[in-house]
């Protein structure tokens, strides 16, 4: 990290969100081994290497801690899977770049109970929504033919990342993430326009 | 149920032995629902209709009847998916029937948590197991592809399953049985022998 120059030195108030920055990464990090259930104010004090009240003073409960926890696992699946794809252009590689980036990133916080579930639910939801409307775009532009059923792709699409998702937890095979995009264009290949000969 | 006629009438041991399955009958359907770890003789008196103490004469805790249920899970997984494709000829046909009984029977039971999730992971490795065993068969025989990957084949087609597990609990969307039996044969259709012309 970048030292800050003395003469504009971080206020108590920057300094605190720093602290409370790194202990919800280490909440986070915790909660991908352990669940969201799992974390508990002493829990994430022993990885933050901080004291218990230490950590109490920036979250006044157990609650407060995962609800920042599962803030925070949004936050990052849109920065990491969401608006990275919707910066590249309309059509196939927009498609591409929602699959690859929801694969390359999203495997560890599959199917954990409770809010982590939920929180995953909702960052599925959304990813579900985009690569349709992704998909409808590469329909409009040529890339997919106009016959192509979105819906149909999409359930296709999906079974791959939970297929991935299921070998990372129970099989723990390798090549599973190759398996996956060798199976996304598979899918594709069926519904890419070709040019008229 | 038919009546047994009274020169035949069952001997208590019978008798317990049909009380016992009903009872289990009653646990599994409730575990569908709540999960296996919410099972308790108390709950499953009440769904059964009977003194808690009398489910508790056939089951002399809360862990033996959910490990009853669980056998139980096994048993009717074996039975309903498992061995009926087993009689069905090697070859597509068999596969089709491993992807069409597992679709139409396992959907309620996906991804409780705990030893119910344990008692599908283990039918599902079965199931894996037999499916890969079916394509290599079929590549045999000559139905699939000498080149067909089985591997991948079984990644995407065990995607599909995942998916619909997916939107039965999630999306409950409709048509969403027809989407993985379309899934399975747009896969096998790229991997299918074709005459030679």
């Amino acid at each position: 990290m970048l030292a800050f120059p003395a003469v504009i030195s971080p206020t108590a108030s920057q300094k605190g969100q720093q602290t409370k920055a790194a202990i919800i990464d280490a909440a986070l990090g915790l909660a991908t081994h352990i669940g969201i259930e799992g974390l508990s104010i002493g829990a994430v004090a022993d990885i933050a290497q901080m004291s218990k009240s230490g950590v109490f003073a920036h979250f006044g409960s157990r609650e407060e801690l995962q609800i920042s926890v599962v803030r925070e696992y949004h936050a990052r699946f849109e920065a990491e899977v969401f608006f990275p794809a919707l910066s590249v252009p309309r059509g196939l590689p927009r498609v591409r770049a929602l699959f690859n980036n929801y694969i390359s990133g999203a495997v560890e916080f599959d199917d954990r109970p409770g809010p982590v579930r939920d929180a995953l639910a909702s960052s599925v939801r959304t990813w579900l929504s985009a690569m349709t409307r992704a998909m409808e775009q590469a329909k409009e532009c040529g890339d997919l033919c106009a016959d192509a059923d979105v819906t149909q792709l999409l359930f296709e699409i999906h079974g791959l990342i939970l297929a991935l998702h299921y070998d990372a937890r129970f099989m723990k095979t390798a090549g599973s993430v190759q398996r996956a995009l060798t199976g996304f264009e598979h899918i594709l290949a069926a519904h890419i326009s070709r040019p008229a000969p």
